[in-house]
């Protein structure tokens, strides 16, 4: 797994989710290395190994069968710190959606330190919804929205290739012998200004909820007040990092309310007294 | 020939000299669709019209058909105020070679005034040193100096995807309209680069603590598994958001085992057995 100057981390991990055609996996192999990429894993494939794979291999024989294969997606994801998804539609609930020029250098970044995973869905139908729910981004090709459906091994071709941009970046280099580096031009303030689906929660509505774990773990034992450790205040750093939406806020409140009415020792009148004030992050989701 | 907003400026033609291969001619009008490209000249081709070429060209059937055919590349390109032509290889002869993502402003812009030609050769063996010598730059995409051999469909993917980005840009887009927002405060050079203190979560360790949320709030009655709700999803995006760290995650699992111990309902012995494998996300803090 050593990394040659211009191979990229082996932490980078490209995962195909039950492809169908084993041409393509061939196709993607040949992608992933002529972009300097070399890890992929196959989740549940209809048909591998295949000649018809070696063949669109071409000369990325050694990434082909170097591939490793799972039974299931969550399993393949595993051992990774980071893992996004690629998704070209709309869901319901929405995810940071991210382009891949955006999301490159944080996975080249990310990749030093330990496993990431690239993921790519079957060809008629894209990541299932439970397969997005386990990524912590989608990144979104910016298509064509009257055909945006990208062969697969073009959709790997152009990741990666985002992808090896970013680490050549990294080293000042413009991937072309004896050049100067291009300016980059990555725009990180845009995304500062999106809307998120759900209102956030207030700075108040967050320390109704970490009054409220307050309450039911002391109810529960797992608090004691006399001995405070460190562990609200992680848990405060934890939702304020994400900022928390209101939405969000109702369900963790709503699964404490649950808990506490359990609770033998729970006085239900002083707990109601407890929950702040009415309408606040109180209406179950 | 008209140009609607998303379509890139009809001016912009992709020319392939001599292809091979009938499918990846297809395969070329699918690359050039999705990017919002239309027009395709194609010079000599071996086998042309083809079903295979059409099979492959999925939906950009419209593309494929509209393309024009000529007898040498000279006609090919002669309405063209500028060309450019692909190239990996370092020729005998120097000419000023430039990146996709360098090329594609100025491609664009002069597309406005009129005919720009981008030049893909043979499969085999690229451009011709004479067809070379009739662009004003060569395209070089930083590939793996190891194995630099892009499928055809793959380097015109690559190219009109940077076309496509110079084009949105040109325009103040992003290329994902309405895109779902990255929460306000999340700092993507710091995602990048943080030294957080405690290591970032595995994808399994976000599984178990979900799980054991599930398990938890089944007990309570706050989650009824035959009524599922959307609970459970938005929470595990609110951790993956956060990028939830190992610390934090042993300090929700504790709380909820410390509810969990409280419950008259709860069978300790089978709580104990689907915490998951020891050692993960266990050690209360």
């Amino acid at each position: 797994m050593n990394d040659r100057p211009d191979s990229l981390p082996a932490h980078l991990v490209s995962i195909l989710a039950s492809p169908s055609h084993p041409g393509n996996i061939g196709a993607v192999a040949r992608s992933l290395k002529t972009m300097g990429l070399s890890s992929l894993r196959l989740v549940t494939p209809d048909e591998f190994p295949s000649p018809i794979a070696s063949a669109r291999a071409s000369g990325a024989l050694d990434v082909l069968n170097a591939a490793s294969q799972y039974e299931d997606f969550g399993a393949a994801i595993a051992d990774c710190r980071l893992v996004v998804g690629t998704s070209n539609r709309t869901r319901s609930l929405s995810y940071p959606h991210v382009t891949p020029r955006e999301i490159a250098p944080v996975l080249i970044e990310e990749a030093r330190k330990g496993p990431v995973a690239i993921c790519y869905g079957r060809e008629e139908c894209g990541l299932l919804n439970e397969q997005l729910a386990q990524c912590h981004y989608h990144i979104e090709i910016p298509a064509n929205p009257d055909y945006s459906s990208l062969n697969l091994a073009s959709a790997v071709q152009v990741i990666s290739y985002e992808l090896r941009l970013a680490f050549l970046a990294d080293q000042g280099r413009s991937g072309i012998e004896n050049r100067d580096a291009w300016p980059p031009t990555y725009d990180l303030e845009r995304l500062g200004c999106q809307s998120w689906d759900e209102p956030p929660a207030t700075a108040a509505e967050v320390d109704g909820l970490i009054g409220h774990f307050e309450r039911a773990t002391h109810h529960t034992g797992f608090l004691d007040p006399k001995n405070p450790m460190l562990g609200m205040v992680r848990l405060r750093r934890l939702f304020n990092r994400a900022r928390v939406d209101r939405v969000e806020i109702n369900i963790l409140r709503g699964i404490l309310r649950s808990v506490e009415k359990m609770l033998p020792s729970t006085n239900e009148r002083e707990t109601q007294d407890n929950y702040g004030s009415p309408g606040q992050g109180e209406k179950n989701v």
